[in-house]
Order: C-alpha cells, then sequence, then structure tokens
C-alpha cells in the first residue's frame, strides 16, 4: 500500500515497551504512569485542536494535529490493554456484509 | 503484523469512492457534503465519547468509541485532501533519528 | 445592572423543579434523569460548537451556543448537587486579594 | 438572591478593562492579544476537564473547573464584543412564553 500504515504498529509496539520505563527520560512512560484519566484528557486537547485546524481550513496543521491525535489514541489503548486488533476488527465489521453505510445510517435516524 | 491496519487503508479508500455518491444513499456522501465544519464536529464529538468512556473505565467502550474516531477522522481527510501519507511520515518523522520520545519532551517545555 | 443576570438563577431554580417533573414530558427532566455522563457529554457537545463558531468568527452563532452552554452547565450542576454560590464564591475568590490576574498568572507557569 | 450572580457582571466589566492593560503584566490582557482561536481552544479544554471532572463524580472538580469555564467564556465575549445581555436575553427568550422544556423538545426532535 502507498500509505505506511505500518507506522501505526510500530508505533505501537514502541508504545508497549514504553510501559516500563523511566517516566523521567520518556514522554510516553511519563504519560502512562500519570493513568487513564490524564491520557483521555490529552487526546481530548488533541481531538480540540484538531477540530479548530479544519475549522479554520488549515490544512497542514490538520495533518499535525492528526499526527498527534493518534500517538494520544494509542497511547490510551496501552493503557487500557487495548488491541489495535481489536479496534480494526470493530471498524472491519461495520464495513462488512451489512455495508458500513448501512450501519451508519442506522445509527444515525 | 497481527492488527489488520490494512482495514484502515480499505476504509480510505472506500471513503474516497463516496466523494462522487448521492448523499441520500450514503452517510459517508452526506456527511461530505455537509463540508469540513459538520464533518470536524462529528470527529470532535466522538473524540469527547472516547474520552468519557476512558474516564468511566469501560474498555468496550473505548473501543467501540475508538472507531468511530477513526472513521471521522478518515472523513475529515478526505474532505480537506489529506493523503493518510502525510499522517503517518509526520508521525515516523517524530518518531525518527531524533526519537520520538526527545522530540514529545522538548515540545512539552 | 444592564445584563440581566437574574436570569439564570430563575433558570436555575426552574431546572431544580424538574427533578421531579415526568421525563416524556420535559426535556429538562429527562435529561436529569439520563444521569451525569449523558448530561456531561451534552455540555462537551454545546462546548464544541462554541468553539467551532468561535473560530469561524461566527458572533451571532456564539451568543446562541453559549445560551445553550449555559443552559447544560446549570442542568449538570443540578444534577450534582452543585450550588451557583459555590461556583461563584470560587470565581470571586480567584478575583479578590490576591487579584484574578495573579493567580491566573500563577497557574499557567 | 442567595448565589450572587453579580460576581459574573463585575467579572465581564473586570475583562473589559484588560483589553488595554500590558500582555506581559496580566494573564487575561495576553489571552485577548492572542486572538479568538487561542481563546476558544482555552474554552474548549476548560470544558473538557469539567466534563471529565463530571464523569468521574467528582463534585469538588466540577466546582473548579465550572468557575475556569465560566472565566473563559466571559473572555471570549469580551474578544468577540458580545454583551451578557445578549446571551442571557436569548436564555429568556427560549425560557419564555413558547416554554424552555417546548423548545428544547422540538430542537431534539
Amino acid at each position: 500500500m502507498t500509505a505506511d500504515w505500518q507506522t501505526l504498529q510500530q508505533l505501537y509496539q514502541t508504545l508497549l515497551s514504553r510501559r516500563d520505563a523511566d517516566p523521567s527520560e520518556s514522554y510516553t512512560a511519563s504519560l502512562l504512569a500519570r493513568g487513564t484519566p490524564t491520557i483521555a484528557r490529552k487526546l481530548g486537547e488533541e481531538a480540540l485542536e484538531t477540530v479548530i485546524a479544519a475549522s479554520g481550513g488549515n490544512r497542514e496543521e490538520v495533518i499535525s494535529e492528526s499526527a498527534d491525535l493518534l500517538y494520544h489514541l494509542l497511547v490510551l489503548w496501552v493503557r487500557m490493554g487495548v488491541e489495535p486488533a481489536e479496534v480494526l476488527a470493530t471498524l472491519q465489521q461495520r464495513e462488512g456484509t451489512s455495508g458500513l453505510e448501512e450501519k451508519r445510517n442506522r445509527k444515525e435516524k
């Protein structure tokens, strides 16, 4: 594939390995040590910045903030013991036999 | 890789193809037609639900809301003409020679 | 005073009286019955809409969304047993002898 | 009234007077100087913290974060030239002859 989605798998593995790292030497380790509410707040802040960048039509900032958003989402998964495969299977299922579109439409109504 | 990140590439391709679909027959097409501010708001709402699920320690809901968050993030990219490779390259760069951790620490200070 | 802040006190009293109302006949009563996480999510959504309206420089929408934000904030207070006086005393204290500005500056650093 | 809503009017007047203050000596002045997107982001962050505090059932934090939320909302109004009376009239109107509840129900459907 053109886009290197493998980057997210490598990042997830790196984040996993930070669970036992010294919080004073790694931002990820310190974030993981501070717990779920702090990580959730950070995720929310990055989402907010993505929303503001998008509202302003700022394409470059959307790219940069999307990267921050994905990073913090993966940190949250690591902290909560969520495997990427679980989220991706959920996405695939929605896109599956019944069709992503149908599922979405149903949800909306 | 165990986790099927390829799912996100397939989803992105599907979303791209919805740009010319009938908004009355596809949720994605209707979302794309309504424009960036609406998509950004939806992304923000899904992030908010992920944050609330995480704050409550609800692992299953975090999985489900993360899927919704990723879906809307990709719709935003399609609407703004952002290629996944651009975001992934940004992530990879931050994780690169200087190290993701150093970069993050620098940003914090 | 020109601005009728008394409106917020009247609104708070109205919301209080909705605690025992039939959820099927009152939006406020149904919101109060659904519990804190639902009210918190609504508050977050209204804040998000205020942020988007402000980012777009849309003054009229900021006024309208601010009203929705205040309404849901007061509903949250009612649900959690928070008295307006508690929040207002906190605000006043920060603005007090040491000065709101000093307090804020200290918090930032 | 028991709750001193007058505090908000005094705060608004104080914030108005900060428009011409030295940004290096006043947090409010520096926030006003940085512009609407920055103030909107701050408002969003405080709302997020209120949501997280509420989700965790933390009453004391909800009081503290509500105060921060109101402060930043008023700063936003000052920056955008919104008078409190405009927002309060909107709230009052919704609560008026047609009834707040009816209005809300209509909006929901």
